[in-house]
């Protein structure tokens, strides 16, 4: 029964989210009932999702309970184990949450899925080969469906998502132009990511048509489709670009997890540019994840992808590092390392 | 060479339209060349998408020139002949303009279409039968595709656009839901269109929250599919009642006529609640018109869609009509007589 820290939410975050709202215990791991096994983690991943599930509002999904450990998906190896498909050492990757060890029922379908580190290494996982990962894939391949010669936009680009999606991208041979914050972001873009061009977008803070002229000089052909992952004022500039019969994925609006509603400041764009609009959650679309996270790994193997992690270390340190996402401090995906 | 009563644009609006934007003059219809018919139009449609090509600016069609007939839908009667495929005495309906007789070029594939007025009145075609009917059917079929025991919401509910709607969502086994200004339209609304209920924004004027409430009691399962006329605070509300996985046709947005961009406030529902909003302009879907039309035929001629019209008198009265009809004084299709 090995030592086992946690970190519970606290509190509810009134505006902005603070370490306050999170508390650190520690206990013991339960003794493994049959069906069951005990994970040690390696990697925590900090994704924005969390922050909207930090919310008392309903949203797709119910709130993170308070005093319970936070949500989070990681990776590790199984310590212990009463399932027969499970042996010590095996890789898994599942939603263990933010502590160190997870007990896990192995019966429910999908909770735990064993993973090779032959190609990929384990953390990624956790990010280009993982949820976020399939999150571009999903937003590129069924919502985008672009044709070569296409240009495309992401926002959040050196994050996980924006970097799967910019391989994917050129993968089919669209243009792909990145909206990153800051200059160290955007050389990273170009040099390693493969996009064509990247805006700083803190160059523009939040000046609407400032933002949307340098998008129409990095896009002189308009705009076919876009991933967002932001909302508010940088979705407002890149709308004012997009073409006729365009598409639009939205997976995330990090700048309205604080609480206050983000408007689009011209919706009647979407009518006028005759404009598709779709709302996704990855986890209802697991049917795609085989096809999509071998793609992943392909790009992985090849060098076409390759993402970089910004990785905290400690459970202890994962609030500051959580938050620290949330503004943009990380470069690529950000991870709790706990071993 | 008959004598020609024309409507022109004179001047762009500045905000709202008045009746010194139109002009009014007299010409002669010139002599028919090869290949030409001249039409005497019987009834001239009055449409919101009028309003939109006043301005200067780029949509997704050109702006009406300043000092030409203002553009239009009309049914009439061909009067001379120079082209085999018409004689005089047929019944057609075309892009006539705001005019008492067209010289039409009946050589273009799809300028003028014979129709038949044993089942459906003449002036229907410009309204049921016609583009209005055919920009629901589009909406609903292609975008919203409801399933049966759906709720589906419409705007503007008892115009044109609306009323076909109706009667075309009744069909699959819909609950219709209508959104309408003053209690007349509500309640012709419930007698003649077959709406399940139907809510007068009127008495909620501005307040979201407000026809929140009343959409909620109305929609008790909430809403599956929204077909957007008019923007702006209405679409706000019917937004904040938009179930998982509904959808929205956006064809026009009345309310953002007059210049003020009018914002979307919450957008961030169409991630949580993973909405698909697409815009569509029905003149680019010419393939499905032939299918749509046969249906809104059949409902007309069944009585299952009984529209109604509101018909001013002669061309003289047309701006006034067309700018009482963006305010919504008017019941039904908007329509000119002009024999």
């Amino acid at each position: 029964m090995p030592r086992n820290t946690q970190i519970l939410l606290a509190s509810r975050p009134q505006g902005e989210a603070t370490v306050d709202n999170f508390q650190l215990v520690v206990t013991e791991t339960p003794p493994l009932q049959e069906g069951q096994v005990l994970v040690r983690h390696h990697y925590l991943s900090l994704d924005p999702y969390m922050r909207g599930r930090m919310n008392a509002g309903k949203s797709y999904a119910p709130p993170q309970p308070l005093g319970e450990v936070m949500i989070g998906a990681t990776v590790g190896e199984v310590v212990e184990s009463r399932h027969p498909d499970y042996a010590v050492g095996d890789q898994v990757v599942g939603m263990g949450g933010w502590q160190e060890y997870s007990v896990v029922d192995a019966r429910q379908p999908g909770v735990l899925r064993k993973v090779d580190t032959r190609q990929v290494p384990l953390s990624y996982y956790l990010g280009a080969v993982g949820m976020p990962g399939v999150t571009a894939w999903y937003g590129l391949v069924k919502i985008i469906a672009p044709k070569a010669g296409d240009t495309l936009v992401v926002s959040a680009a050196t994050g996980a998502v924006g970097s799967a999606f910019a391989a994917l991208a050129k993968a089919r041979g669209c243009r792909v132009v990145g909206i990153a914050g800051g200059s160290e972001k955007c050389r990273y873009a170009l040099d390693e990511l493969g996009f064509d061009a990247c805006i700083d977008y803190k160059l523009h803070q939040g000046d609407t048509q400032s933002l949307a002229r340098v998008l129409q000089q990095d896009c002189p052909q308009g705009i076919d489709g876009y991933f967002e992952n932001v909302g508010g004022w940088i979705m407002d500039a890149v709308m004012l670009r997009m073409n006729a019969f365009s598409r639009m994925a939205l997976c995330g609006m990090i700048a309205g997890y604080d609480g206050q509603p983000l408007p689009m400041s011209y919706p009647a764009l979407i009518l006028t540019q005759r404009m598709r609009l779709e709302g996704f959650i990855v986890s209802e679309h697991m049917d795609v994840w085989p096809q999509a996270l071998q793609e992943l790994t392909g790009l992985v193997a090849s060098g076409k992808l390759r993402p970089r992690e910004t990785i905290a270390q400690g459970l202890a340190a994962a609030p500051e590092a959580f938050l620290g996402m949330l503004k943009g401090r990380n470069l690529g995906k950000q991870l709790v390392k706990l071993i």
